[in-house]
């Protein structure tokens, strides 16, 4: 399997439908970059061993909380974390969290962007 | 238990010598942040039931090594994951994962400090 | 008085209306953290003597626009400032001051952050 | 020539109707901010010898796309790119590239401003 | 007074020895932006009335220590805020303040570099 | 060519020693990532027609400088942008343009490491 088949396995096993669409929104601006998007995050670092699923989910969560930068892409990511297994409660922990590391408005935002995934979601099962 | 003594606790628990450290290093300069640091960070999060302290402290190595600007910090929280009986493997899929999510150069500068942690530590004996 | 009691008499003294929102917008996804809101930084920072709050809300203003992720949380204090006694113009030269710290486009969307906030109220009777 | 005018001839030549859009929105909350604007940047830094306009739009839009906290400014700058000569292409390898340096979602975020931009012009004609 | 000459002027008022070895030190690798931060940091900014120096301080020890890219500047604005009449007490406050807006890491860093400039510094007699 | 072998030229072309050092220093901590990052950043990126190596590191030059947290990067291409073939002029130039984005200390820092990356070399025959 190529980098990019795994990758993409990788891709739509984690992110689903969102990460599809990402790939889709890339095809007129810079379709290299989609190609780069699933090979070296999905490829190389989410198909290693040495880390569960659930733990990376909770790892990136936790940056794209803290950056504060990347609304859409934690917004993403939350959806990842309950596709891997993780519980609404476990990502609005980690959430929670990160207002002793990159303080309230980081964390406040991150909820936000939390319940409007929950919202647009299925009723709640997994906790 | 008052939110003081939990949170001294668990400082205790997760930090460990390090922790008692940070505490003592403000006891001129700010003697009530250690009492906040003590009682909101420790006594208020990570005494949540909810996410399980391992998954906490993915979570805090994450978004320090992202962040960036925090490297003591980092360090502290490297030894943490250390003490709450993360791999000395996981800790660096953690870190190497933010490349991704925050650039090369921040994962660059998490992998040493985590080297510097851990040749200060006895021989691994995690992995 | 407990840490929430005070924290609750020392946000609504601050930021009004827009801080009983946030509490309440915080209801459904994270209860919990709504507590911790009031608890920490208003039952026990700005609690503090010290400094007092017409200071404490130039320090978020000037911080908040100068980190540039937190937009809502900008315009909450924009109008805290307000609140307790900053005038219009106090808070534009805090923002303009951070072009030199953050940059241009920092202090630019700070800038039309207050201005979205003046817009928002009644006739300016503080200059 | 003073500063001012040097710095308003620079930001036309520049940014264009977008350099100008700005200047206009700050008359009501800023106007000495929008004469600083046009003195620094423009009349100071832009004008100055020693690197030449491409390579200076080249080195903002990277800034900017890398600190992900400045969509507007972005796209201001995208649409200063071109007006001073910048192809298409050397706009979005550049954003690419910060893929490397600020991670995926900060060159995602990035690509998607270009994309915005490059929609609202008329059909390329530079590459 | 010219803007060289107005700023030269705030410039040792506000930071006194510190504000004069960073233009000195700026002389080989880039004289002009010497000139610069003495024209519009200080000569426009610092030079505008409403707001006070001691205000001005706090919005710059607040953004700096939440920004947390900046320990040098830091240091120089502490010494600086008590130059214009802050007490240490003030200082302490508006850092401590910042861990709600930008984390408990970035208190901690601010204190300590409070601590280095206290320390430097004659015995405290402003608190 | 495999992406390895074209990465390995292209850092060599690019960083130079600077480049094999950081590679050798991850030897122990995470060798993998070493390969990540001989793959991606220079077998990928770099490699990319379509933006000169020179625009490339006025690029990664004004990015790193803007962000403030990753100073020995900056340092790596600072020197990798003398090797592509950068003056010294130019290099100083971009770093100082950052004040209009991430204000005067970011652009303050950036410049010492420039300094500090001048002396260490020979005598400049760049300018």
């Amino acid at each position: 399997m190529t980098r990019y088949e795994l990758g993409l396995k990788k891709l739509e096993e984690i992110d689903g439908q969102a990460g599809t669409n990402v790939i889709e929104s890339l095809k007129d601006i810079a379709p290299d970059f989609a190609t780069y998007l699933i090979e070296f995050p999905f490829g190389d670092i989410y198909a290693r061993p040495g880390l569960d699923l659930q733990s990376r989910e909770i790892a990136t969560i936790a940056a794209l909380t803290a950056m504060g930068t990347a609304t859409p892409q934690l917004k993403v990511h939350i959806t990842a974390g309950l596709n891997v297994g993780l519980s609404r409660e476990q990502i609005v922990e980690t959430i929670m969290q990160m207002a002793v590391y990159a303080g309230f408005p980081a964390a406040l935002n991150g909820l936000f962007a939390a319940q409007d995934v929950f919202e647009s979601l299925e009723p709640d099962t997994t906790c």
